[in-house]
């Protein structure tokens, strides 16, 4: 694993070659909104995209973690398939479901059952490199994405534009970050919140994503719990849960994913919850990441995320590679078929 | 806090009456997206809407808890403030970025600046009764809500059919409820989990709003914290996160909102999950409500948790009513504008 989160920057170059190596057999027209059909490690991708290229899009966006598409799916749809390995089950149903409703199909994949019916139906499929963890192939899922959005004609993608400059940003930051001692920011970081449950706040308009993908990098590598909130919604109710069973905070650690192009009024609400916070005995610590960019330092931050769910897990003693209650669910689940 | 969810069922027969007093004064016309701009207990409004028209709703549907609307936001797009007080600066900032776009505007609220406003644009404004708490008004959020846009002639709603009969349940269902003793399940439940904290586990194609309001009602009414997440996503990633630093576990408690409607897989998927959690030690238990029509089920489930977070509150010795650090927040917020 320490391999894959160093190689985040080449694997966004590789993917950016990938993308201009797209050719696209089909024409997509008239799309009226885009379904990003996938789960874990590639839903998070299409997060991803609806940030960088938030906006560019022109039309809605949105990525459904399940069986089925939303009844509104139809022939002005664009349905992009992606699952790393080709075979998760959700997204093959979903692909069923597309189907029915006539939607505009395609696919992001390394093969599998999926990339085989997608041939079949004369779908394009834009294949990615095999071999790597689905979480681990970040890069591969969201740079095509928008390569494949582009060349669709779909939307006018400013990426080539910063996304050099944010490989060079991050292939400086991972030398910091990849050091086991209290020099690295990181690592220092993890040693305190290894064991407690990090609770991650971030501005919805901004590192929410960010956020989502700290807390699947902590349970899938670290093997710990973690969960987040967006402001400005947790000041409407969450804000309240921190007052009974106090005895319990001292378990957890806010970290608030911080960044200067948050909204002007969150900015305020993040001063004033994290006084709420101090004062009903909560550890807190504040991180943002520099960069020109937005684009950049969001990326710079999932990067960040990445290295501390690697250090939660070396301080746990826990090898971050295998997820073996993933496996044994596969397992079970292939048996109940 | 008692009488607010006592009431709930008649708030429902009041919201459609005041449903069925709606005169639009604008044509909508074109309709591509909904957007719902809300915070709160007026988003979930809009969640809820979402799940009880999901069959009916042709064009995408979106609840944005912000202070912006999307990029694809333009004329063809309905957006509904929804705004209790009609003072949420969020939901006023949405309207103001809804405006620069020319989408199409009206409201739900019971006054306040959104209602000024609104009526000075000659916009459509429905007006629901004042003097509730925002998260007690739930009813007057939804109901409203879809009598709205089945009066603009964007969807054909079969409210009418089975509304009734779930207001009929929901009236049997909270004499149990509200008994403070142990022949009441709900009572029964609170005391087992009222000093964890919840981590709830549904659906997303059933019952994910249920756990999302659940969440919500324990941190507003019980002050106390709790999480939630959704099958299947959460089989790909948190479902690893229970393993490390297990001395926790012992304050979480798994409360499983179950229907028979689950999809077929993700019930295999709960069993198996179930089976994971026990092994590593983790309390559970899995709520179901009964009813005919999913509907039913569904706002029965809302109501059930609605009163666990009643008692947890009362268990605890906390007046369920105030919201101290929420009026705080606005206080602040207000003296820095």
């Amino acid at each position: 694993m320490f391999k894959a989160i160093w190689e985040f920057p080449e694997n966004i170059q590789e993917a950016l070659e990938i993308g201009a190596g797209i050719t696209l057999h089909n024409q997509y027209e008239n799309i009226d909104h885009i379904l990003i059909a996938g789960m874990g490690g590639s839903a998070i991708g299409g997060d991803v995209v609806s940030v960088l290229e938030n906006e560019s899009l022109k039309v809605p966006f949105q990525v459904v973690r399940g069986y089925t598409c939303p009844s509104w799916v139809n022939e002005n749809t664009l349905v992009i398939c992606s699952s790393y390995s080709g075979n998760t089950e959700e997204t093959l149903s979903a692909l069923d479901h597309a189907l029915e409703k006539e939607a505009q199909i395609c696919g992001i994949t390394t093969g599998g059952e999926l990339a085989e019916r997608l041939h079949s139906l004369h779908k394009d499929v834009v294949k990615i490199p095999a071999g790597l963890q689905p979480r681990a192939a970040l890069a591969f899922s969201f740079v095509p994405m928008i390569k494949l959005l582009e060349k669709a004609g779909i939307i006018s993608s400013s990426l080539d534009d910063w996304i050099q400059e944010a490989v060079h940003t991050l292939k400086e930051a991972r030398k910091t970050y990849s050091k086991d001692r209290d020099t690295n920011p990181v690592y220092h970081l993890a040693e305190r919140v290894k064991e407690r449950i990090p609770v991650i706040y971030a501005d919805s308009s901004t590192l929410g994503v960010a956020a989502v993908r700290l807390k699947g990098q902590l349970a899938e590598n670290s093997k710990i719990l973690a969960w987040y909130n967006e402001l400005p919604e947790l000041n409407h109710n969450e804000i309240v849960g921190w007052e009974n069973n106090a005895d319990i905070f001292q378990r957890l650690f806010v970290l608030w994913l911080m960044d200067r192009d948050d909204h002007e009024r969150v900015q305020h609400r993040q001063e004033i919850t994290r006084t709420l916070l101090q004062e009903a005995g909560v550890d807190q610590i504040a991180i943002s990441v520099p960069g020109n960019l937005f684009q950049e330092r969001f990326l710079h931050m999932i990067h960040y995320g990445d290295w501390l769910s690697y250090w939660c897990a070396i301080l746990h003693g826990t090898d971050p590679s295998p997820v073996v209650k993933i496996a044994h669910l596969k397992q079970e689940l292939a048996d109940r078929k």
